[in-house]
């Protein structure tokens, strides 16, 4: 069995929460592109790591579900407005927010999914104190993204980018958020000091690697289904670990069919499998699979400190879920 | 002297945190882009009108400081994604946002300004149950100008509104964030219920006032100085209260002149020129201003619960400034 649709209670959960959290009133196209995305589906890993952040801190994961909207909520802010920028006509295999509804009405649809991300916190059933420090999470966290997206778009107009550049980037841009649903999951449980930094780390190095594994999805993941084409990410130039690391250690003809091929919105497939090739032999994919590995295990390392619990062996196989999964 | 330079020393005040908050870090071209609109000036009426009514309500008005800066930071949010909706080239004499800076890092820095306006708050010496009253406002406030930005885009493709309508729409886009901020102060003053209340609606019947003095200002403003070119509204399509007016008064010839040049985006000046004759022939300017000054007399009429102070005196000269200025 998929290990997501073990979680199959606390996804319905979610979703109907989600569904009755996001009802439509007036404007009405307003609120139906604010639906658009998230009741589009997905695979909902935030709230899930969130609820078993809960659980694991011995609390039950009940108690999170608005929280856990709340992540979702704001993911999906971030992916409406992302699109937008980087110009992206599919998602979840239907159209993006901006192309069925418009721009300006998808600005706002963002906007309407940030607010709502920090109004729906006012469902959950805690202290003023904590209510203050969720919330603060949220804040900092949406920070970061931005932060993040902001070097990933100057990214694509430089030619060079340093590991150490790309870790800071997807840190900011991926890995806030998980780290965000682990601490504020753990949080909301009542977990004491330690367990909230061990499960905030767990959520960094989560994001870390499953980030790196979507880069390598990009090039050798599944086609179809979702929408998302094989490449996506060469045709847009974006610098991926794979790049970053073949771009420095490739040789010098294999550098400059890189750079002639990366960002070249109508590459051909045959450029595709060209980067593709160098990439395979200069070890720059093998390197990236490593990366997410090294990560992942960072990732359950910072486990120990929890007392044995099946949230707590979920939350192991997660990661393992998260650099196997092919798409 | 100009009644806002009265206010020097909360107006510095506010500026000055502003500038501290919206401090430069990396990513720089981000928060350059961040700081853009909110530095360069404006009158800063939404914090004045909060600190006034923390003032009125017995409280020192340095108190308030950080809910200022609050809703001037999401005051600036939504100008920045609606100068990109509406395609507005210049703002307060400026290049707007997405015009210097390109649209993603404008759609991301009003974001940032989004998630600043909510982070500022934990400056506030309040409780932490005051504290979520506050915030929760500020949520309020922003679903509410987000859907009268969605309405007011709608109306551009309508050809009637009804002044019902029209008053529904800028209750939402405008009045909303001044009530939010009358509400906000008397809160944070620690005001009784009847102060809150009668500020709230204050604000409300301010803004209302407010908007329709705007949108008379498109037609009989002073040009040039604050990059606001006469007949803006007309070119853009805006269904302004003195449109709805002559769009119900007028005579069958007239309608169809005002339906051929409204939202002609190239409309010469002898064009906005021959709407503004038609309007002023059938009333339609009048017809606004008397609105202006109904919803003027009503707002002051809201402050009678509160004891005489400099304040009060103030928020009432605000008024009768919101309907007398001339840009």
């Amino acid at each position: 069995m998929d290990i997501i649709s073990r979680f199959s209670e606390k996804i319905d959960a979610v979703n109907s929460a989600i569904d009755k959290f996001l009802r439509i009133r007036e404007p009405k196209r307003l609120y139906s592109a604010t639906r658009h995305l998230p009741l589009a589906g997905g695979k909902r890993l935030r709230p899930i790591l969130a609820m078993l952040s809960t659980e694991a801190v011995g609390e039950d994961w009940k108690k999170t579900i608005p929280f856990a909207v709340s992540l979702e909520l704001l993911h999906n802010f971030t992916l409406v407005h992302d699109d937008i920028m980087d110009r992206s006509d599919l998602r979840r295999g239907i159209e993006t927010v901006h192309v069925k509804f418009g721009e300006p009405t998808a600005i706002l649809a963002g906007d309407i999914l940030f607010a709502k991300s920090f109004e729906v916190l006012y469902e959950l059933d805690i202290d003023d104190a904590i209510f203050k420090t969720v919330n603060r999470l949220l804040i900092d966290c949406i920070e970061e993204i931005c932060d993040g997206q902001q070097i990933d778009m100057e990214f694509e107009s430089r030619k060079y980018v340093s590991e150490e550049e790309y870790l800071e980037m997807i840190e900011k841009k991926t890995s806030a958020l998980f780290s965000c649903a682990t601490t504020g999951g753990a949080i909301i449980g009542d977990g004491n000091n330690r367990e909230v930094d061990s499960l905030s780390l767990y959520g960094r190095f989560f994001g870390l690697a499953f980030q790196i594994w979507d880069d390598y999805l990009d090039i050798a993941g599944e086609e179809g289904e979702f929408g998302k084409k094989i490449g996506n990410d060469i045709r847009c130039g974006k610098k991926t670990l794979m790049i970053v690391h073949a771009t420095k250690n490739a040789d010098g003809r294999e550098k400059e069919t890189i750079f002639s091929i990366l960002g070249k919105k109508d590459a051909t497939d045959e450029e595709i499998n060209e980067v593709m090739e160098i990439l395979t032999k200069s070890g720059s994919i093998d390197y990236a699979k490593k990366k997410a590995l090294h990560f992942a295990e960072k990732a359950k390392e910072q486990l120990r400190v929890l007392p044995d619990s099946r949230a707590k062996r979920d939350l192991i196989e997660l990661v393992d879920f998260a650099i196997s999964r092919e798409r």
